[in-house]
């Protein structure tokens, strides 16, 4: 599944910059944006780019601390601690990549503070042991800022502890050439998806759901590489998503027949499974 | 209780083309439609389909990724890893159905975001072990979004993560079909079932509640088929479960007399049991 | 305790036949109806009737999964699988009753899903054992749609997969000769017991509680066999449990005076023990 | 602190008799009434008088099942069923006592069930073995009514099982004769003690506190016996548990100084204690 | 720490007397009053003047009836009991005092019950195991019914059991002479402290806060032993606990100006520490 | 990582002195001030001056009391009890810090009172253990007054068992001292950041926000070390953590803009990294 772009990144900003700056300086980053533009494609590149492993860490609501730093575990009928995630990366000094962080419990973040300052220590409570992280390690987190309940925030003083790495979607035809890339379809269709996302996207405030991501276009791209009319892939794979109830509004049905008529498709015996 | 159409699922939309896109594209899928209207089988004919096997797993609110991704058990005075159903699925390239993922907790769906993207990997964190899926393995979940309280939905970062499929009941003839089938009635009772079910389906919007699926059609034909009249078998198969008190609404009475009348049934000493 | 009538149940409806059509057809089924009206010994009747065995299982807000099928404990230093009393019941091709069955988690509920459609199978994912349930396997379950909270609701879905058998209070001549069956008063003490409860049953929409069940009425009757007036019986017995405060309400009083006038009692020392 | 009147119980009303009957028909009783009227005496005293054990068990919103009913636990090496106090006292055939069942958790009380019905028989899952109550074994149950919040209320369905045995405070004079029986008093201090109680218990609706006690009254007594001032004990023991803030109400005061005249006691140097 | 008065208790009220009552009559005492009044000391003091060692047991939320009672340990591969401090005090006729009772958790306090009536024994289940008090067993509790939230309350039955002993800050002249015994400040001071706080309490109805404590007092004078002007130890102490906020109150400031005027200390040039 | 500075504390106000008069009385204290203002670099400082070992605890929701003070573990097959770090530092004589104590579960803040009242003494209940600090023990803990939740408030009672030591913002030259010896970046740079961030705290009122401390303007320092422009610098480390959507508010950047115009940064090919 490994794409041809995955060591070409495309920027969108200055992200690779700030991530350099703060790698320099031994300083961790957060990554904001919205679902799917590409955060956790860029730590994988940032960590090519540096020759850094990346530990990546999908955060929930039920993350331990041990989890993240390790337990007490039976192996063989003796006891031995072994090290999280979190603990491993340290030690390694790769790039630890806390995806969504605040979904994560705060007790559970709660570890990560004598990292994150001057000290960039892990204290390994339950263990008895102290580990000093070496100058390659660095700490990544990634934080959705549109999405999230009002039950969960980062606090502030855990802010504070980052430089912030605002990420946002590419640009248009940097957006088209990921697509193309990812999935094989011609030019002129990436470009319709393109298209058709970004009046989505505009229409956020009408809609107020998460808009359509640059995963969910790969997505649909590669659906009309395996046979599927672009409009069938465009309702399976972005509009279906953005509708909590399965049937999609009127509206999103308006603006993606305006991108993809009908007509444009050849007919196949399969277009009466696109329910209008 | 194998019935003879079980290798002759009848496709009501796209569902059967827009599975195999997907299949070939290594991309996993979400099924969205009503209970009862066959999700479950038509998983199960799609594996029979692509000679796959199905591990089917059933979400509900303790789920935790333990019991997705296995643990250590204590056997025999040793302390081994097992495997859990999700990781044997992976492992042998088998299609994972997990039913109603709603129903889950949203921690134990972490799990899941590896194996949904273009890594398709599971990582099992306790067990120190990676598995890296093969291009047989299929991701698929279903999900009612008609049925669902304001506090369980799906986040949209998951559902994007999948195609969707949407499913519907099927068409009047070959959802009778399917009831002559699965229970041996003749077509004409079948008829009148489906022809039921089909009003109070349209009448959802006054009652408010689940509609009758095709799975208590068959329930009712085969309690007919044991001896049962066609009302009594309405009564308890199809209206009974609509109404959360037990004593049936008079509209849901009418619309049964409606398509059963009792002149014709065959009077029998058991027709007191029905209870006007 | 095991009373001359257990083996001679007298049925209020067509809850015989509906047992046993579903029962033909390998279906599960749902009795539903007020506390006390006879589902549990139904049951039991239903079970000498057809040569099964009966495992009963009263359902709780805490019933595990793990308490249904079975769990690992530790016996003699080995850890061995013990089956639950679902599992046994399964094996051995019993019924097996859930009473009370939206009491308990709805969690637990799923792994009942496989045995209550065309799989009719039992997944021990722990033990990594499937059971195939014996034509002889019948699951039954009880509910009482009246006494519910709103929190605690059996989900449509769930409900679908049963067929909804209604049980209610017994016509008043065969509720008197159980009464009488179990307990050896005079028959005449007994239509004195059911005429009163049928009165308060039909106040039951002045009085918002749960009425008084056949279990009541020959708690009364044996207090009364060993030695107690009808009106300290029924006090004790019949009023008491309905009224949450103690301070029996002045309408079921007058109720009771109506059916058990003091005078008709012999007077007795203990006649002051009733608080007027 | 054996009194000698704890063989000399002084019955209030009827509720020997009905223990008595209920204990020949081997029915369970709930003993109902306010906090301190004397139910836990009540039952140790027929106990004796019925020449079986006691076995009481405090309910609260922490007992579980396994509290009950017994638990594996390990024991030098071995692991080892242990019965509970429930387990034990049907095996051994006494009256298990649980005081304050309204306390706890519905799912604990379901062990209950096939005890307290037609089968009488404890079902020790976890345990896998069934215990068959002897003749002499009777189950009892307390509850005060009028002390319960709104989330915690017996079902009418267990309620239903039970013979209900209401009992309330003493009679003045017997309540008099306990005070002096329990803690050497003159007969005269235990008469004003009790008629300050009645009086308070009086205006009950007024100051909606749970109401002094028979033990409170004793308690009083007893600090009397050891020298304090009949006003002090009463502010000490009687008063001061009504008052949720420790500042005593006035109406309170005004009742208690109507019943105990400041002159009527004794001047002592203590008497600076009691603060106006 | 232990300062020269520990021995020499001065009491505010008749708590000496009440608890050498309820000793003498082998009953439990709750003390009730504000927080720092002395409570903790005062049993301290009681338990030099009586002879028995005191067992301090600091309740909180979590405390469960296992760290009360006891719990089955590990211990160099054998399983035993092992007593909690609740036990051991029973045992060695101690007295056990249980400070802040209304923090517990209502099911931890239920073990208390059968130690609190005419029974004085502690049924310990889960090692199968009764102790019987010796009459040099005391049970004292405290209680502060000012701060108190509304989801915590003694309940009225729990509060029945024992006597109360209401207890409130002393005197004056005597805090003064509590304060300079404890710190070694000149008596002038101390009553300039004292004065300060009696204003403060005076004014509890307008602040609405938890009112300054000895214990306070005692802390301010310590840090003006140490070198402290009296106004910044009033702040650091008596002021800053007061105020949520950290800002202190204009209110709380023109107290504290009133009592301790800044031309009455000697400047020094950490003056300018003091933020007015 | 250690600063040049780290010897050398520059204090704000009193607290150097407020410490040391509390330690010499073996007093705790308690520091309260604004998130960043140097509370644990503070603690550090007092540390090597009072030449005693630093011991900090994160406090967060779930840290338990044996988290605290330690637990049974077993080790090479044989369980032995470890200390956690606030015993370690007890045993030791350390200062022990409890960093954000207010984030701590009440209960688990129950084991310090014996610490910090006359007994001075750790009661290790499960380890039936007590140890009585040495006269270098000191706890200090920290509380951010300005955030904290509604159901998050340390008890009055806790609070004054402290001595409360406020702490603030450094000076604009202390603080600009700061940021130059912790980056190495220009005088004139350290002061437009600090005088940026004057400005944002007093506009505190108008943003809500818990405003930007001496650490994210160290951070921003830093970055511009590493090569970022002041503008870039800024909204990475200082406004974007201040605002939880991630778009800038529109008085922050006027702000920013006021103190770091665009045209006085050098153009570079990166100036477009900053999205205006």
């Amino acid at each position: 599944m490994t794409s041809v772009t995955n060591d070409a990144y495309l920027a969108a900003g200055a992200e690779v910059e700030l991530f350099e700056w703060a790698y320099a300086q031994r300083m961790p980053i957060i990554l904001t944006g919205p679902t799917g533009c590409g955060k956790t494609r860029f730590v994988e590149h940032m960590g090519r780019r540096l020759g850094r492993d990346v530990v990546t860490i999908s955060c929930h609501d039920d993350l331990t601390s041990a989890d993240l730093v390790g337990r007490f575990m039976v192996t063989g009928g003796d006891v031995v601690w072994t090290d999280g995630p979190l603990t491993s990366a340290v030690k390694s000094g790769a790039i630890c990549y806390l995806d969504e962080v605040v979904e994560a419990r705060h007790d559970s973040l709660a570890v990560l503070h004598s990292l994150t300052d001057h000290r960039r220590t892990l204290f390994l409570d339950r263990a008895g042991e102290t580990v000093h992280a070496p100058t390659t390690f660095m700490l990544a987190c990634s934080y959705n800022p549109a999405y999230r309940s009002s039950l969960k925030e980062l606090k502030p003083s855990f802010r504070q502890r980052f430089v912030t790495v605002p990420m946002d979607y590419l640009p248009a035809d940097r957006e088209a050439a990921v697509v193309v890339a990812e999935s094989g379809v011609d030019i002129a269709v990436a470009q319709r998806l393109v298209a058709c996302a970004r009046t989505i996207r505009d229409a956020d405030d009408v809609f107020h759901f998460e808009p359509p991501s640059t995963r969910v276009l790969v997505a649909a791209a590669r659906l009309i590489a395996a046979g599927a009319t672009e409009l069938v892939a465009v309702h399976a794979c972005v509009l279906a998503p953005l509708s909590g109830d399965g049937a999609i509004h009127d509206g999103l049905r308006e603006i993606a027949a305006a991108h993809f008529e009908p007509t444009s498709d050849s007919p196949s015996p399969r277009s009466k499974a696109v329910r209008p």
